[in-house]
């Protein structure tokens, strides 16, 4: 990153937190393959083992109930693929809404973005009945948090055969989070989201959930996920995680809101038909999400980006493609907001004078966007 | 790796290229996610297609025939996952192996390691007849090379529905081989086994094969692999497959070939009940596999890590566990010598000094074996 980009685009992916980059330059002279006995393969081996500690203290599971991944997206193909009746929302994830197919089993989101408990209008009592229900534990557009215990103690209630998956992706390290505290029976996390590499991901599975393996061979991972540890990564997963759990303790996010918080105020004052996304329900201390209906996301995109800001259209990244937010739709609004709105995410390294350059920027591209427009500002 | 260590298992794993070091710590400064738009998200994406260069350049193939994935086994399960009918040998790696399930799909191998080119006693003609021919290049345990393309075209000759896999982990950067030289219409290359990172593989997808994406969402790799991408292993991959390209043309391996060669005859002197497996059959330049009946590999193994050397029992790495080596046991091996059979793996860096040292050794604690087992050495 040049030293005078600004990198507002977090939930996108982080910068490499220097914990998790020394931990993987550590790791690069670990030379060993995890499944040899010899001991060059005994120390990559507590290598992984090291970082599946670590990561098992954020998530306040045991280390044995996690399976390393190459993200979340191949957690949530683990975890889904196997079955046929898969509940989820408009919210979800590309890589938890790819598994979700039949519409009847659509969680129902309200306008503030929250699960609605019912599915096509119904309680979840009518119409849950078995497969997994997915839950969002924070969206990566809005950064709406949905109270996943809270659901999953309803679905325990109905005492069905329903397994429940929690997307940790974006709540995990920003936001007081775990296992115990998700309801979850399967969990999806990924390293990049919180400081570690890309390419890396964890799933976890409570005890006695039998998953059929996807990826085979080796038999690594007890037999749940085959193939050679990405020993370097997950090195960094496990660094990330634990200065990630540091963070929190620390109270970094709630300096982190205060400068999101500064910065919505600077908009709005600026700009009178400015939408804030979310801003009503729970939300990510890190994530602003607005929309000036009319303005696309992709031309504030590209134009914050000549001026030397990182940003995300609110539709997310996902192969450079940007559309209108399904999101957004879900939650009520219109095409030409939904199409409208752009996502600002902060980090813990951001500064005041970041936030402050990038309102700036935004509102005086705000003002020509007016004026090319024929609007008043 | 300690100092006073020698590391002779170069396939289970290679040690970290200089090259990839490097390209892996500039790619750790990029810090944007490869999906997104912005400055940021597409010097990742430069990062990945640089990579994806590098590595077709060692495939000769072109960069989009490539899906990175997650290494050869996540590879081997897209590609094979999708069909019911898969035929391959008894010396597949496990990877490939988990996806032969009908034993009548079991291509028979002679006592020399190579393929006869029957299944079950009878000619492909009368055998093949759809789905996926799996080929290995090189054997992991033995380094028997196999004749891909001559097998190749005698399946094209039966002009049948039928593809052909080439596991290339183990021969892609030690032998002259490539696409075109392979015949295959999917091929599975490893990063680590040239000295990449663990944890990144590629599959090569022959345009007009179309595969049925197992890992969904995002629509990364042009839809064929969602999630994501390894930036930082990816760009290790690069480097090394460039890095790797370079020892092929320098003649390197034909280094290695003496060292190996010397270190054979050295045990040869040595050891008169000393089998040497596949040494009549093409071989991998860097690998030597060795029984002497009755000593069980394991304990060999254990004794030379001891002693300060890194090798494999003959059945080579599989979450720990030592057992008779399949692969031996096909080509005709009684259990007692597949389950004394012992895997030494050079590579480019390995020496002269090193070689000897290990043979020393290795010759030391075959008298004390020879004397424990009241045998004359």
């Amino acid at each position: 990153m040049r030293g005078d980009r600004v990198y507002l685009d977090w939930n996108a992916t982080a910068p490499l937190r220097p914990e998790a980059r020394q931990a993987m330059l550590e790791a690069m002279d670990v030379v060993g393959n995890p499944s040899c006995v010899h001991t060059e393969g005994r120390a990559a081996k507590a290598c992984v083992e090291r970082a599946r500690a670590q990561i098992s203290q954020l998530l306040a599971c045991e280390p044995s109930d996690l399976v390393f991944t190459s993200g979340a997206t191949e957690g949530a193909a683990l975890a889904l693929s196997s079955f046929s009746t898969i509940y989820g929302s408009a919210a979800e994830h590309d890589a938890v809404a790819a598994w979700v197919q039949d519409p009847s089993q659509m969680l129902d989101i309200g306008p503030d973005g929250v699960l609605t408990g019912t599915c096509g209008g119904q309680p979840f009592s009518q119409t849950v009945r078995e497969g997994v229900i997915a839950f969002q534990a924070a969206n990566s557009e809005t950064g709406i948090l949905q109270p996943t215990l809270q659901f999953a103690q309803e679905i325990w209630s109905l005492e069905r055969n329903v397994l429940i998956l929690v997307d940790a992706v974006q709540a995990l390290g920003k936001t007081d989070f775990d296992v115990p505290r998700s309801g979850a029976d399967l969990l999806l996390a990924s390293a990049h989201k919180l400081g570690g590499p890309k390419g890396v991901g964890t799933l976890y599975v409570k005890p006695g959930v039998a998953l059929e393996p996807k990826i085979k061979g080796g038999g690594q991972e007890m037999g749940r996920r085959s193939g050679t540890e990405n020993v370097i990564g997950i090195a960094g997963f496990g660094a990330a995680a634990e200065a990630a759990a540091r963070d929190l303790a620390d109270g970094v996010w709630e300096r982190v809101a205060k400068l999101r918080n500064i910065l919505e105020i600077s908009l709005d004052a600026a700009a009178k038909d400015i939408i804030f996304v979310g801003n009503k329900a729970d939300r990510l201390p890190n994530t602003s999400c607005f929309a000036v209906p009319g303005w696309k996301s992709e031309t504030q995109v590209m134009q914050m980006d000549l001026a030397g800001f990182a940003i995300s259209a609110g539709s997310a990244c996902s192969s450079g493609k940007v559309k209108a937010s399904r999101v957004l739709k879900a939650m009520g609004f219109d095409d030409r907001t939904a199409a409208s709105a752009v996502r600002v995410s902060l980090g813990p390294t951001t500064t005041e004078e970041e936030v402050l350059r990038f309102a700036d920027a935004w509102i005086a591209a705000y003002r020509r966007h007016k004026k090319r427009a024929g609007e008043a500002a």
